[in-house]
């Protein structure tokens, strides 16, 4: 198994990715063969410093970087020999199993949309949020983000998505998927909403539980919670300043703790054909690791592959 | 002045509400005439007991109550003598200056739009919700679930609406008016938030100072935030949870304690005629107080008659 790292993106690169691999390294039985993309004479005294064992690790020079300003689809194709580029390279030729980030999140939202590709029957790849239940558990929310717009039909697939990945990654036995709406009965909500019930309620695909309010979003009531990116996104950050203002005040509590969103890392970009996880820019260590996991549980499970025979058979 | 209110409606009546008069009458220096619309023979007693002076309220039967199942448009058309039917009668025909109630949010809604109007220009009334800043200062969200489906010119006259309400309620010089939105820069999110930004930027009327992210809303970036009703319903919802899981979890601090909506009372209808304030269900005596406060502000301020002279003046 060969997992593909950008070792320059992010505001601590690439120290904190050197950091990660290191932990990674020392926690995994067996670990997976990591592509390092980037600038050697950056990379290369770090791991010499932070003393990563040669044969796991392949340094693949890159001398060019993407910065996070930078526009996304131009910086693509102008810097064919940045890491972001470079990355998506050694994905889509299936030299890597799966491809890590934490530069410029256009960047990786263009490379997984063309060099990638959405997987057969998708319309709209998505992004997710892993949501910290107040009993503990661990719930899903897509998109969050990069479908500002959606029709009934995108979210029905966000619901399948989500569910095959509830399952798969979270380890979530026939996942409840829910609606997120303004109202429980079914005909409330807004025009996408409205549209968006009957077609989850037919979907044999999924197990769809009716909706679910704002209220209900930090409850155990479902596993997999979709909605349009637009809102998705507004809850997302209304979840991180949860925890920076409460951290700020220190206001202590383990439940807290569960919205720092760096413990889970990035999100991978569900329905593109191949592993792509999108980080955090201010992805530290601690990420790299949870990234490295996901990527690694992401392939060992055959996602992609499950979701491509569920989008298939349909 | 004369503020009447629904003594049948929400969970704890008419109890809550006889508990709040009693705290209303007691702090208030110079109280408003209480009308008090209901059962007599449930609400005579608790008055008695309650030893609220009789010279500062007035009960007005009525007998039939709607209650929080029922179709809002047919029971207020068949329950005439219903405790709000009547208030909204009294209402419109002027002889009390405010209507509270925390019965059938969808009646009081209907009675709002049917018996008492949007103002001359206002294209859909609207309802807020307080937001507790984390640096102790407080602004405006709306809408919060009136509107589900908004178009650009909709947001456009909430920022009006919640301009003026900050300002004269709220006691907020020159309210910073900000779209919620999913990235700071104009041209970025949804096709209403790029449709708004332009037309609240050409606001004369408002001091539009840009969008502002999920992250933003609990922070004092904005006193006014204009959104959909859909995404304001989630956020609300939300950050009423966040007050529930925390004091759930015994997780204390002054921060968090103003997320307890109650004491904020209800929500007004901003864009109707007359001051009309729903109330939520689960109101108690404090938010009763809150509400008599804020009907006597708004009938004091005129805020009604600034916001008509507002949309004239367009």
């Amino acid at each position: 198994m060969t997992i593909c790292l950008d070792m320059m993106g992010g505001d601590f690169a690439p120290l904190e990715a050197v950091k990660g691999i290191r932990d990674y390294l020392t926690e995994a039985a067996n670990p997976a063969l990591l592509f390092l993309v980037g600038d050697e004479a950056q990379i290369n005294p770090l791991l010499q410093e932070y003393k990563i064992p040669a044969d796991k690790v392949k340094v693949i020079h890159a001398p060019q970087v993407i910065d996070y300003n930078e526009s996304p689809t131009k910086a693509l194709k102008e810097k064919q020999q940045s890491s972001i580029a470079v990355g998506f390279h050694l994905l889509a030729t299936g030299k890597a199993g799966a491809f890590i980030s934490a530069g410029n999140t256009g960047a990786m939202l263009v490379g997984a949309m063309y060099s990638i590709k959405p997987m057969e029957g998708v319309l709209r790849p998505t992004i997710s949020t892993i949501i910290p239940k107040d009993n503990g558990n661990t719930g899903l929310l897509l998109d969050v983000g990069l479908n500002a717009d959606c029709k009934p039909e995108h979210l029905n697939q966000f619901a399948l998505l989500g569910s095959l990945y509830a399952k798969h990654i979270l380890g979530i036995d026939n996942p409840r998927v829910a609606l997120l709406n303004i109202g429980e009965e079914e005909g409330k909500g807004n025009l996408l909403a409205q549209g968006t019930y009957p077609l989850l309620k037919e979907n044999d695909q999924i197990n769809f539980t009716g909706n679910v309010e704002g209220r209900d979003v930090f409850l155990d009531k479902a596993d997999v919670v979709v909605c349009d990116g637009f809102t998705g996104n507004v809850i997302l950050k209304m979840a991180e300043s949860i925890y920076e203002i409460t951290h700020r005040k220190e206001i202590k509590h383990e439940y807290l703790d569960r919205f720092n969103f760096e413990l889970y890392g990035g999100t991978p970009v569900l329905g593109v054909a191949k592993p792509v996880i999108i980080a955090h820019g201010i992805s530290k260590a601690k990420a790299f690791v949870a990234m490295i996991n996901l990527a690694e549980k992401m392939i060992a499970t055959d996602l992609m592959g499950k979701m491509k025979a569920s989008f298939e058979s349909k």
